[in-house]
Parts: C-alpha cells; sequence; structure tokens
C-alpha cells in the first residue's frame, strides 16, 4: 500500500490554530465537529464515523472500534479515544465534563436529531457530575458561518500538491480515453472504461457519477451515463472526477463525433472563448461574481448567453462542491491558495450542448491550470 | 434508453395514502419531505434536488430548472412545481398558505440550518398574506419517528421486482467474474472489472465502495479494494452491491486462493453455518434479535463469536442501509414484504476474515434469497 496522505502533522497543528482563532471570534470556546470532511481536514482521520471534540487545549477523536487500527494511523494533532457506544454521544460527554461554556455546531451538517442527542448526552454527563452549570440547550451554539468549511476554502502547500496530483491523473485517464472512443459504443462503456483505468492508477473511487451525454442529451447538463450508443454525428460531453487520497479532481471536455455544423463548430468557440477569458481573470482580489461575467459577457455577445443556464464554477477540495461559488453576483474575492473550477456551457434543449471545464488554483498574482489536457476543437 | 421504473401510478398513490394515515396518527395535517430517496419513493422523482409538500388533498414536487423535462416523466401522484429560486423555500410558501395547522418533518434527514430556513420561508409567506396564523416557529413540527422510512421498511410488489432483478445482476456479476480472478491481480482491478460490468448491464452505479479484501486485508470488515496484489495464498472477502433502476443490491462472498488450513477452512464452515442458520429462521413474527441471536450461536460454538464484531444485517432498498436492523436484542419483529441481508462474518485482527452475506425476502411464511450464487468453499 502507498502512503496515503503528504500532509504532516505539523500542517493539521496549524489548521487546528487557526480554527482556535475563527472560534475566539465567534465567542465559543469549544467545538463539535461531525461532518467528516472538515474532521479529515483538521486531523487526518478518513473513516466513515467520528466526532472530533475541541476545547481550548485538548483535540480528541471519538471514532468506533472498527477504526482502532486506522485512527492511530491516521490521526494528527489529536488524541484517539475509542467509543463503547456512540462517538458522538462521548464526545458530548466529554466536552461537557472540558469546562468550556460554549460549544459551537455547525448548523449546516448537524440534523435537528443530532442536536437532540448532542443535548441529551450533555444534560445526561451534568447529572452524573453533579454540577450545576448549564445543560445541554444552553451549551450548544449554532456558529454564525460554517468554521472548518471556510478554512478549507484556502488550501495550504500540501493539499495543494495533492489536488494537483488528482487533477493530473485525470488529465492523463480522459487523454488515454480518447483514442477508444467510437460511435455506437455506449455512454455507459464509456464511463466504465474511465472508471476502471481511474482504478488501476489507485484513485479512490470518482468524485461523482460521471457525466457522459452524447447527441441531444448533450444539451442535459447533468446526463449522466446511459446505456444509449454514441452517436455517428454529434457532441460527447464528458465530465468526470477522480479521488486520489481523498481529494477530488473535475474537469470536461466536450468533442464531437462526424462532422460539425457551423452553427455546432460557433458554439463550441464561443464556450472556449468564454471559458479562457473567465481563466484569464482569475487572481487574487477579483470577486467570483466577475469570474463569472467574464465567461457570461463572451456568451452574450455571441447570442447564447440564455443558453448558458447555470454558475461558472465552485471550489474542490476534500469534496466535489465547496466554497467559494463562482455565480452572477457573488461578492467573495479570490486569495491565493483556492482552487475552483471554471465551466461555463451552453445547452440547447433537444439539440445540442457544449461544456468545457478545467481545474484552476489562484496564485500569488493569477491562475494556475490545474488540468491542461487540450481545449482545441476536436473531431473524432 | 430503457424504461426506468415499473412502478405505477396506484403504486405511489397507495404509498400516499398510507402515508397520510400514519399522518393522522401522529396529529399533523401536512408534512415536508426533503430527503431524496423518500421522495423518489413517494412519487417516483429521481433528481438530485426537490421537496415534496403534502397537504391534506394536494401532493406537490418542487424541483428546479435543470429537471423540468425528467419531473414531468417521472413523477406521479404528486403535482410538479418548477421553483425559481429554492425549491425548498417555495414548497414552505405553498405549506403556509395551504390551511395546515402543523407541518411535520423528519428530524433525522433535516438540518438545523435546514429548518431554521423552512421557519423563515413560512413567516416570510404570511407576512405576505398578511395573516395572522401561528408564524413558523410553531407550523413545523419534528415527527416522533421517520414515517416514510418506516413505510419504506415494507417493500411492496414493484418493489420486490426491481429489487430482485437488481439482486440478481448481482450473482450474474459475481459469477461471470469468479474464473477471472487469480493471484497477483490488484484488488482494485477486481473492483473495477466488476463496476465495468455493471455498466455494461444498464447499473445506475454501485451501492457502495467495493469491497475487496484479500490475505490478512480480509480480517478488516471494510476493506475498500487497495492496490495492494491478490496473494497466492488466502482469503479475498468481495463485497459488492449495484444499483438498478434506484434500487440496491448487496452480497458477500469469500473464497480462497491457493490451498487453506485446517484452521481457515474451519472458520469458513463456521461463518456459512451462522450465515445458514440466521436464513433459515427468517419468517413474519420473528424479532430482529433473534435472527442475530441464531446466528451468533453458532460462531458461540465454535469459539468464533468474540470474532464476530459487528451486527446480523439490515435492510435495503432505495438505500443501501435502511431499517430494520438485525441485532442484538432488536425488538422489531419481521413482517413479509421486508428485504434484509443476512451477513455474519469472523475477523482474526491481522491473519484473516470471512464474511458471506445474502439478501432475503421475508414472505409469507419464511424467507426467499435474493442472491443464489453458491456459497460451498471455493480455492482458486
Amino acid at each position: 500500500m502507498r502512503h496515503s496522505h503528504t500532509s504532516t502533522g505539523t500542517e493539521h497543528s496549524q489548521r487546528l490554530r487557526r480554527l482556535r482563532r475563527a472560534m475566539r471570534e465567534e465567542g465559543v470556546d469549544a467545538l463539535l465537529i461531525t461532518h467528516l470532511p472538515d474532521i479529515r481536514y483538521l486531523c487526518g482521520f478518513s473513516g466513515s464515523n467520528g466526532a472530533l471534540a475541541l476545547a481550548a487545549k485538548e483535540a480528541i477523536l471519538f471514532t468506533d472500534g472498527r477504526y482502532t487500527v486506522q485512527a492511530a494511523q491516521e490521526t494528527r494533532a489529536a488524541r484517539v479515544r475509542i467509543a463503547a457506544k456512540s462517538a458522538q454521544g462521548e464526545a458530548c460527554a466529554w466536552l461537557a465534563a472540558s469546562g468550556a461554556a460554549h460549544c459551537g455546531f455547525d448548523a449546516s451538517h448537524t440534523t435537528v436529531a443530532d442536536l437532540d442527542l448532542f443535548r441529551r448526552s450533555v444534560a445526561q454527563a451534568r447529572r452524573v457530575q453533579a454540577r450545576g452549570r448549564a445543560g445541554g440547550a444552553r451549551f450548544f451554539r449554532a456558529l454564525s458561518a460554517p468554521l472548518v468549511h471556510n478554512l478549507r476554502m484556502i488550501k495550504d502547500a500540501g493539499e495543494l500538491k495533492l489536488i494537483e496530483r488528482a487533477a493530473h491523473l485525470g488529465v492523463k485517464l480522459f487523454t488515454d480515453l480518447l483514442p477508444h472512443v467510437h460511435a455506437g459504443m455506449p455512454e455507459s462503456e464509456l464511463a466504465g472504461m474511465l472508471e476502471l483505468a481511474a482504478r488501476m492508477h489507485d484513485a479512490d473511487g470518482m468524485s461523482f457519477d460521471t457525466i457522459v451525454a452524447s447527441g441531444p442529451r448533450s444539451s442535459l447538463p447533468h446526463g449522466r451515463a446511459t446505456s444509449r450508443p454514441l452517436p455517428r454525428r454529434g457532441f460527447v460531453t464528458l465530465d468526470f472526477g477522480v479521488i486520489l487520497n481523498g481529494y477530488c479532481s473535475d474537469m470536461t471536455r466536450t468533442f464531437f463525433l462526424g462532422k460539425a455544423t457551423r452553427r455546432e463548430r460557433f458554439a463550441y468557440d464561443a464556450v472556449r472563448e468564454a471559458q479562457r477569458a473567465a481563466v484569464d481573470i482569475v487572481r487574487p482580489g477579483v470577486s467570483c461574481g466577475e469570474v463569472d461575467e467574464a465567461a457570461r459577457s463572451v456568451l452574450r455577445k455571441a447570442g447564447l448567453a440564455d443558453f448558458f443556464t447555470h454558475s461558472t464554477g465552485h471550489g474542490v477540495g476534500l469534496e466535489i462542491h465547496e466554497a467559494p461559488r463562482l455565480a452572477a453576483a457573488e461578492q467573495q474575492r479570490l486569495v491565493s491558495g483556492m482552487v475552483i473550477t471554471i465551466e461555463p456551457g451552453v445547452y440547447l434543449p433537444g439539440r445540442f450542448g457544449v461544456r468545457i471545464e478545467d481545474m484552476v488554483a489562484v496564485t500569488g498574482d493569477g491562475a494556475r491550470v490545474l488540468t491542461p489536457a487540450p481545449t482545441a476543437w476536436t473531431e473524432l
């Protein structure tokens, strides 16, 4: 087995330090983290069950007996406790005894039932301790913002390396696959070949259901691969991502089988120009809305803006959809270390569609394209 | 494209009728459903964004513009509305105007942030309507139980047909794959071949990350496929499922490469006997705990109970893990129409592991095994 992460304990300690700073600004002295990608980001643990409890000086990962070995191997910057019953319940009991006054939680990743369990666990722990402090109801506070998710928006050096590796694997798989594409093969075979190749190159899996949308189906922005055969004549949109060492890639290329009409070629060229224009203005300080507008204005000039029915892109990292959102009027400014997709497209219902997507890292003074596969017009 | 579901509108209407009965018992006259498998179950819609609003006489599915065509094609027993902004927000506004007094929601599938959005949407809608009824805070009530999930526990005839098809595809894929297995091939290649074959047989995807755990890794109950080559000598555990027309399959077989020791063979035979004993007592009226105990007692007699570290099984349907849970002391009784897995295993840390799993439908007077692949000792 390969070494599964390059992030060092130092990086995880830095992340926890940044998080504690954000906690102070929020006015909470403890935090309960149950969203698994957040847990992985903060302490490296990648199992399917866990709760990370943060108090002023201590961080403890609670998980269950299935993960005794894995948690010991993976966890950085936190101690590990194996819960006899519920990892979340025991994390709450520990937090209740930690001396913290208020514990924050992320409202967008905590269900109403979870919160009820948190509160009951704290109330029960305090009855056992027979202390007179605030019960579970007042102990937990919904954070005003998803603190960990916001930290994750700006990738550190270790993450950038891992994301670039995932993106480069995506490019390699696409480049290897292209010569094997031919009319008559089912969309699902194309998807399956790509997924098998990803497996053979050590991918953990795919970032999302592979999109292969051919012929008129290319006008569906999210056309998952079906058993439909690739047409003799028409666009094929391939949108896919791999997960490598936990980090997601995401890229889209659209190519043509047979001979295109001038209108089809015109739409492709417009999308390509829009995509380039958006990539070109990426640099620190530019707002996400401005990047979206850079793509949209090219398509507006081409008379195609009404067919660009989604936003221009999104952040990528441990999850396929992260902050920031690159949509019209988004105020968030780009910062060095963000990794985003740039993916304009046009979709003419029932006729055809085109999308081109790259992953881009925001650098100190511009952008680095992480998915350098050609976007030149391709007829197969 | 194939027809993607065999369920008729009648079946969906029946499901909604049963749900309305359960709502009356709960004392709510409206329901907001946002968990996607619940939405698919109730009205057939399979998109990635939607909210189903149920009032006394009406059911309306709210989704967004990406799904205009798909929602019209798929939705049964409910009307469709395309939301301009938020499907959930517009569903809340409609519920606020429906005349309902109390709207239930499922606390285990609603985040604290969602509930806040629900309440604000209702309060805003009521301000616009300038009526004096209860604001958003008192309108929504957490259900005492996940009503839709509980209905889904007992499958109707249309569902049983679809689940059986998915299960049979799993068996076919496993049977086709077995002759190609050999020492030295990476675990990930085995997984990838299986997944490609699933694609070629119209599967929507896999039910979960395919588990291929070979040699000492077979002692990990959840050992996802790695790049490690299959050993010359040792167990290989293959646990996988396909999704076909939305329904999940789930099965596990363990086979041996090379020549096994007596101890390895003994463990295999014990697990096989435990698995059979559990399948054999499945019938309506038996409790889930009794099924678990049937498997566990066989392993206890073999001196292996300490190495059976998980529960015996779980329900399967639109999701891979559904009710009921087949674990020690579970009181829930089996009912005709349930579909469950029976999957005892033993795991000797660092040495080897064995698991055998079938899907079983509870019938009027017993059980039908849906995954009839042989479990006889297999050395390759």
